[in-house]
């Protein structure tokens, strides 16, 4: 088992090449602009995906210049989404930073993320891979689609698959595509390519369920959030979901299922306690870990090199911690 | 001189085939998308940016799946930057159908714009040339940053060059782009693609130019909103500018050139009125036929085809009117 920091000082170099590249994709841009995304770039978060992209390009070898240029534009089409995200759910902090649209207009958070997106569609030209910017603009578009219907789904949607689909949209989609390119752009065979979209997808599903986990069990002052606050606004993740399937005649559990959601008035707080309290977070990490296992089996195909221990070290440490 | 009636007619068949791929790609979407998608193509304007696409494709023998498919591209990028931008502006009507953001939430209508860029990019992907995609990127980075330009440069900033810089980045890019998409998918020469760019660059200033005439000389009612809109929200226009090259001493322009712009209690319809009627709508005409006839002139390197003759009459009858 390789230690994360390790794995971590072996990617940064590569890392800040591709920084390097995405600042000088906006150097031609109005300063307002560059501004925006140098404060981005440095806000930025553990680069989970690009670190995928790199690790697997490098275990097949591929050319590095693609890898990197790949990389940032994966990097890119994620943050361009955080932008509209925030935007939409009026989100003032993100990973402790404050977002664009707590101090920007509307409109210029908007025209943010689009530019963001066109950048991300340019570098990812550059890699003269029609197959890698076929799956890239099919994941926006899961993306976005996963939105709209999350934006106009009922509240408290109810079913494990409805719950996958979700989260798939929202998350796995754009880590199956981060692992998946990177075998496109190696010239993999297809077989290989299948293998990485697996690894990516399932990785990612458990990526979004520890993150929904954490809205259960994380530090209030640290989130910057009440616990619980996705069943709050009418979200029914991984640990309701069980809740629901292993209480199903709980009074609120009944309401659920048969008229909608729960209201202002509800003891919403006691309801959010009993579901830690029934052993729903334990059980929400063991199908994370059967994810990652399955995520982790997939791999098999790919040679035997330290980026591929790297990349299951990294997912089986990070399991638990939302990587 | 080809009729413009005759011009529409003989491409009708083409755009509606445009329209059913355009439908296809959005079919596995979500319902709500699919019908704002449907709102958007059936208030649909005049289609020239895929006209041009489809006649320059035709003139030089493309394929005729990939010219139907660049046009769908071309078209969703238009759309997709409509959308944003009427959200932005808070524009209520476009072409006097209610806008998406008239209707929806802030946050639905800009997660359109998004699934309406992926759209794009995956259409423009299926022609499977790259040449192609990186233009398509490079022109939706150019429109969004001459966006954000304006939405942060001072109000009423003077200057030809500044407003050329303006209409290029606005208007006459995606113009651009659509003539060299055309050229790039019929794997002419570098010389042919570099005429086509040339071509829609030109007359898609003209076309802008005769936009930005309009809001001085149209109707009040049919336009919705009333004479010298740009100017009286601290744009200068072609109208404007020279008039200010023509008028250095009147204390309207000082005031401009030296300390901004025109405030609400100033006589701004006199101001406008003064604008009109000192000839400056008979220049700026004068200025978009120059336009238009280095545009015609870099067609000349196009074989003789109807198409060509056709994309000639459409440009020269159509300058006056915006098309």
């Amino acid at each position: 088992m390789i230690n994360t920091s390790t794995i971590f000082d072996y990617v940064r170099p590569d890392l800040l090449k591709m920084e390097d590249l995405i600042r000088q994709q906006m150097k031609e841009s109005y300063v307002d602009l560059t501004n925006a995304l140098e404060l981005l770039l440095s806000s930025g978060g553990k680069r989970v995906r690009p670190t995928i992209t790199i690790l697997v390009g490098k275990c097949l070898k591929a050319d590095y210049h693609r890898i990197i240029t790949m990389a940032g534009s994966i990097e890119l089409l994620h943050t361009a989404t955080l932008v509209h995200d925030d935007l939409i759910d009026g989100s003032l902090l993100r990973r402790g930073s404050p977002t664009l649209n707590s101090k920007w207009s509307a409109g210029a958070t908007v025209l943010t993320g689009d530019y963001l997106f066109a950048t991300a569609a340019r570098l990812s030209s550059e890699t003269a891979s029609i197959e890698a910017l076929k799956l890239f603009s099919q994941t926006l578009q899961t993306i976005v689609n996963g939105e709209v219907r999350q934006m106009f789904s009922p509240r408290c949607l109810p079913g494990r698959e409805e719950y996958y689909k979700r989260i798939y949209a929202k998350t796995a989609s754009l880590f199956e595509t981060s692992a998946a390119v990177a075998g496109i752009i190696s010239e993999a065979g297809k077989e290989t390519v299948q293998a990485l979209s697996t690894f990516g997808r399932e990785i990612g599903m458990a990526f979004q369920i520890a993150d929904d986990i954490l809205d259960f069990t994380g530090d209030e002052s640290v989130m910057g959030k009440p616990k619980g606050s996705d069943l709050r606004q009418g979200l029914i993740t991984l640990p309701t979901q069980i809740f629901i399937e292993d209480n199903p005649h709980h009074p609120v559990v009944e309401k659920i299922t048969t008229s909608g959601c729960i209201s202002e008035s509800e003891d919403i707080k006691g309801f959010i306690q009993e579901i830690i309290d029934r052993n729903t977070i334990e059980k929400s990490y063991s199908i994370a870990d059967e994810f990652i296992e399955r995520g982790i089996n997939a791999l098999e195909i790919l040679p035997n090199t330290i980026e591929k221990q790297m990349l299951i070290s990294l997912v089986q440490s990070q399991a638990r911690r939302n990587f």
